[in-house]
């Protein structure tokens, strides 16, 4: 992919954009070019700290970086609440929107940032890295083999981590202004994906809640859980939150294989990442052992997939650019679905556990 | 443990009779004395096929065991519908009973059959296997380390495996007259006696079964799902049956640590069982990577856990027959909060997965 690079904007110095702006300056064909904060020496204490390039502007607004004529994609890692304020004002300025998850509080938000870039002709993407590691393809393969794998029947998913006591009352991901979905958004939003991933993006019928939903003071989700069905009888759980150790397991059951994996959110090293995939489990004579055992797989990347995502996203960027070709609706459609499920888990656990309808 | 080995009859020639009579012979102070089955022949070809000694007394009848003067205690693998009868005519005879899972159809079974062991002063046991190997008591030790796992928080369990056509509509697991309880007896007994194992056989305050129960044409449980909630906040969710390819995970989250094991019903080698264990998990610099990894640990054996399973038994047995003490009620109680749990799972069911108080 060679060609003129596309060149970024960042607006908001989040602990996440050091790791953005690393992953732009490693990505073929991305420069990172404008970064924005709420004060100018924030913005120059990001640049310094993060060795950025001298020839990238710095500005002490988000609305510098959207004014900026060499910026033209701009990152979004700013609070949820913000969202819409910010992801439709780039979109108005016919730059290509690149948004943090939870995309939005809720699908009537992300549906008027969704409609300002189809309107405005520009590309969105939510910024989920690992659906863009290889492993992620790889694992998909051996799900979709018939033999191997046969007929998806249940997906079990959980990512979470463990806040301390000032975390939990203070953190921007748990301040109902900045960010109501709270553990919810922030971890949650993992879990659906990889269940939607596993489902082959089709939306479940029914998500319940599970009892036990856990608040903080100011009465933003601090961990929940929840299990979905599908018209055909499959099903899926899954926990997330603040309130455990790191965790970030999905495991994958069909009739006939097994899959699981225990880093799907951040691998345990950059370079490689495992899973294990067993098929056709059996036990030995008297059920004394199993045969096989799961075996393990390792994929390698040479980029780690926050570079992969830039990546994609500079490409379906560059297909804009380039050949004059309308937004890609692919990824928009999958944070869409990601975000209907989250805002049908919130509406149960609001509604006391009640069963809620998926509707698209 | 010297002494006099206790003698034990069997009823039923299941495939686990097959396991279990093979466990009698390897655990100290245990002897196969007595095999009864529906007809003679069968008995007798089960004792060419398992190499029986020809001291075995073989009878055509349940009874014959149950009157043979040599037999002190009995192990029942009867399907679950037929172990009030079998169980309670056992304890009647004054000897002890070694219970297949589930234990009963509901708790007021167990209840009968408890209540007939104890007015007759012969121990109870039900034959959970994983219970008793020593991985068990080591995972335990770390999950009660209060810097290492720090608060309990959350449980994830699932046991399955995957049944055929035929198997579906016609196995005694599944066979409403037989095995009422299906998948969820079978399978999900598994799941929550983890469950109340990590809890420290604490009960929950609600249950709640997950939508997508799953039933044969007969209307038995074939696969289904649940979650819990106690007191103060803890959290478990299980999923259970036989509808996906084998799989026995248990994942126990704390404030500090992570447990995860992937064979906890049967492990996937007798002589040793592997489970990885992590403490205050944190990422690299940008998130780039975790430190530390699950570290995978690694429990050896001499005897398979059926073997100490029933090392156990013998051990509160011959307490009761050597020295005239009570019997031991710890495995009793753990029987029947298990049971309790699944009743309420089954009532959640038939009332579409209402949350139901669990009353001890």
């Amino acid at each position: 992919m060679a060609g003129n690079p596309i060149h970024f904007g960042i607006i908001g110095c989040a602990e996440v954009s050091r790791k953005l702006s690393r992953a732009m300056s490693l990505a073929p064909n991305a420069i990172l070019s404008a970064i924005g904060s709420r004060s100018i020496d924030k913005a120059k204490r990001f640049a310094v700290e993060n060795g950025l390039p001298e020839a990238v502007n710095l500005y002490g607004t988000y609305q510098g970086v959207l004014d900026d004529p060499t910026v033209e994609a701009v990152y979004v890692p700013l609070p949820t609440s913000m969202h819409v304020q910010w992801a439709v004002a780039v979109a108005e300025r016919k730059k290509h929107v690149f948004l943090e998850k939870p995309t939005a509080l809720n699908v009537a938000d992300l549906d008027r940032i969704l409609e300002a870039c189809e309107s405005n002709g520009v590309q969105f993407m939510d910024c989920t890295m690992w659906v863009h590691h290889p492993r992620t393809h790889k694992m998909k393969e051996l799900l979709s083999d018939p033999n191997r794998f046969g007929e998806l029947r249940s997906v079990h998913s959980i990512f979470a981590s463990c806040g301390d006591a000032h975390f939990l009352e203070n953190d921007v991901r748990v301040k109902p202004d900045l960010d109501g979905l709270g553990g919810l958004g922030d971890t949650g939003w993992y879990c659906v994906r990889s269940i939607l991933w596993a489902n082959d993006y089709q939306l479940p019928k029914t998500v319940t809640a599970f009892q036990g939903t856990y608040y903080n003071k100011a009465g933003v989700i601090l961990s929940c859980g929840a299990s979905m069905v599908w018209e055909d009888g499959r099903v899926a759980s899954f926990q997330c939150g603040f309130r455990i150790n790191i965790v970030m397991d999905v495991t994958v059951h069909g009739s006939n294989g097994t899959l699981h994996l225990h880093d799907f959110v951040i691998p345990f090293e950059e370079t490689s990442a495992p899973f294990t995939f067993v098929t056709n489990t059996e036990f030995k004579d008297r059920q004394l052992g199993w045969k096989p055992f799961p075996r393990e797989h390792v994929v390698t990347t040479n980029l780690p997939q926050e570079v992969l995502m830039v990546e994609e996203f500079v490409r379906l960027v560059k297909s804009i650019k380039d050949s004059g070709s309308k937004p890609d609706s692919k990824w928009p459609t999958i944070s869409r679905k990601t975000q209907l499920v989250i805002d049908a888990v919130k509406e149960s656990i609001d509604k006391g556990c009640e069963p809620i309808n998926v509707v698209n």
